[in-house]
């Protein structure tokens, strides 16, 4: 799959899975949801009920930015598996500008962050490798 | 959530996502079929084309046997969002008794292992940590 098809599929995608990994070298990996500019990929922590556990995305991060986000297509068919790979390096942007334009962006994709506007840290994560992997060839 | 409920949604899932962490600390995530059974998870290398690449799985392994495998549900209505994640450790079984034993399990549950047995490695997960979250109570 090509990068611009893997751009294509990721960007479409209503939700995608965050892998982090920090000093202990325990993987961490949640749901999330995000929105891509350019070659950015941006999320926030909500204000969601979440546990204080929760938050090791964020030390993760501070630990070691390198990241990797997926979104896929799982289907009992196999010939339609696809997934989309985008490995990152992640920073924490607290507040500011940078803050406000994450949040506006991730509010122009979805409405929830309308009515409830996130106020935890946004996660800023420029992609440095696109990998994609489909069972059959795009279009087939 | 508690551990009888997480164990539940895992086992009942079709598909889970399996992140691993190597040497060099950048977190692998892909899409993966499993089974449980008791507290282990069982997942094959099968024979869909793949890249050399996606062996990274099994490197990362040998290296740092820390893994997560997570479930979930996303849903554009947000109060229906779950996911239950196990924290495991993880070793590679290239053949015997073992090897078999892995490929049978998932045979029962995957109609497709039984057309085209799986040769790959088996990879077998000690499930050391269960954790989930749900937007709703259980039941709700």
């Amino acid at each position: 799959m090509d990068v611009q098809e893997c751009r294509r599929r990721f960007s479409g995608a209503r939700h995608a899975y965050l892998a982090t990994a920090g000093d202990d070298r325990w993987p961490h990996l949640v749901p999330v949801v995000f929105a891509l500019r350019d070659e950015c990929v941006v999320l926030v922590v909500d204000n969601k009920p979440k546990r204080t556990a929760a938050l090791r995305r964020l030390r993760n991060v501070r630990e070691n930015p390198q990241i990797a986000l997926l979104v896929d297509h799982y289907d009992d068919d196999w010939a339609r598996l696809w997934w989309v790979r985008a490995d990152a390096r992640a920073e924490i942007v607290d507040g500011g500008r940078q803050h406000a334009d994450g949040v506006a962006l991730l509010q122009r994709k979805y409405d929830q962050y309308v009515v409830d506007a996130p106020t935890g840290p946004v996660i800023r994560a420029a992609v440095v490798r696109w990998s994609g992997w489909s069972a059959r060839p795009p279009g087939d």
